[in-house]
């Protein structure tokens, strides 16, 4: 199943897509829950699942003015360094654990919408990324365990500022300018997701494809990141961890590629789908 | 005003100190804020203070179960290397631009609840600071009207696991352990502190001053922060800026000093008060 949250008449709801439809599953949940976070919170995937599989589509997603797939997050971790070849074209070392930070709901754009180049930099890029989204919460997970933890699987792309990433040894500000972080389009449920299944990841800039590796790479596997952020804190419903990005980001090509405005990026993930963002260059 | 959160009846509420006792403020609000975030959110700081005036305090300080100032913060940004003694202490450089990480709320504690030292580590250590709390929220404010979008102060120990903070380049996982950083044990409300007054910040540990500094020796001045940080992203009513913490950490004493069970750690302001916080090792 392929869940989304969107906007419908200036209200947050959510939805399963069915081919080019989506079947609104707010209302059909007659106030049980309210939001796509509200759905895992309260365990009721199976019961979107019947929803949805029982009703008409009504919506054309192509209409729809989405929101990234959890819009308020309780926490969005984020990994860093966790694919061979972008530690290396960072200069950077292979860690016994992983390299952990974290974005804010406010850094999130959805799927279609405008990643904003701000006027503070002109280093704004992309990285290509896989996200997961918590389903059942818990704490000291282990890796074993994880996966009956995992809801969904997403494209996330982790734009970043990069001067001011690198301003000091910490990155939060660069990882988190007003809507730089692509989360879309959907979410595909775990059900449609074979624990350890070989996903393939890709980024486009215009068509040119920049990033490309399989799930087989990670340094750090999705197991490790759920057992890891979980002996430090609870994950909960809804919380989103974004996994890390292969070799290939602009900034470290040569010459160095940044976006632009009016330039098209695409996330793509064999299982999941393709998250499109183009650069607007914020007013 | 000193406004504290608090939970009665095991729900959330909010209150205003007065000498030794407290009043209850959310009934009196009668829906319009039902948390000191709310009050914030909707621009009711001074409708708290009338009714506090009016009220007659019924609860007693001493008899409440504490919750942290702001429970759930939009966002909590920390300010690392903010003052020379630390800076130097740990070995770094000052930069031009202010170091930023992030918290989550789950990683806050009340006054007088344990901060908790997890199995994972020994490595707990204290972190004296002066926290901010938004009440009018903005994009890119200007240095000069930083002030007015202050809605209060409090004390806050942003409790760090040195060897997980440390294990890699981003220190989110040593700054985030569940339940570390002391917040509390109200906020003063701005109209009592001059913008640019200078606060005294003590850190003491079983009675024995740690770190002391007052606030015209920050680097990177409250203004400055508030500029920096919302130049990337809005800041919110009740989100929350943690300002950098002095020399004296207990990791960079000889020998270094890490706290244990029974320890307990008080963060005093003098403008503001005293969080004090006993140290609890984890079931």
């Amino acid at each position: 199943m392929k869940l989304i949250s969107f906007n419908l008449n200036n209200e947050e709801t959510f939805g399963a897509v069915k081919g080019d439809e989506v079947v609104n599953l707010k209302p059909l949940f007659k106030g049980e829950a309210n939001t796509l976070k509200e759905v895992l919170e309260k365990d009721l995937l199976a019961k979107a699942g019947q929803l949805a599989a029982n009703a008409t589509a009504t919506l054309k997603f192509a209409d729809l003015e989405l929101l990234p797939v959890i819009p308020e997050p309780g926490k969005i971790f984020c990994i860093g360094l966790n694919y061979d070849e972008h530690v290396k074209e960072t200069n950077k070392e292979k860690t016994e654990s992983p390299v952990i930070f974290l974005r804010v709901a406010e850094s999130q754009v959805a799927h279609n919408d405008s990643i904003v180049l701000p006027p503070e930099s002109v280093k704004l890029d992309y990285e290509g990324e896989i996200a997961i989204v918590i389903g059942k919460g818990g704490r000291r997970i282990s890796e074993e365990d994880s996966w009956d933890h995992i809801a969904g699987y997403a494209c996330y792309n982790d734009g970043s500022i990069r001067d001011w990433q690198t301003a000091t040894s910490q990155w939060i500000p660069g990882k988190n300018f007003w809507k730089t972080g692509g989360f879309g389009p959907w979410m595909v449920t775990a059900d449609e997701i074979e624990p350890n299944q070989k996903l393939t990841l890709i980024t486009r800039l215009n068509g040119e494809e920049m990033q490309r590796a399989t799930t087989d790479m990670l340094i750090h596997s999705i197991p490790r990141q759920i057992a890891y952020i979980s002996s430090f804190l609870p994950l909960n419903p809804g919380d989103v961890i974004v996994t890390g990005t292969p070799g290939g980001v602009g900034a470290k090509r040569n010459p160095p590629v940044f976006m632009k405005e009016g330039d098209i990026v695409e996330i793509e993930v064999d299982a999941v789908g393709i998250l499109r963002n183009t650069i607007a260059a914020e007013a």
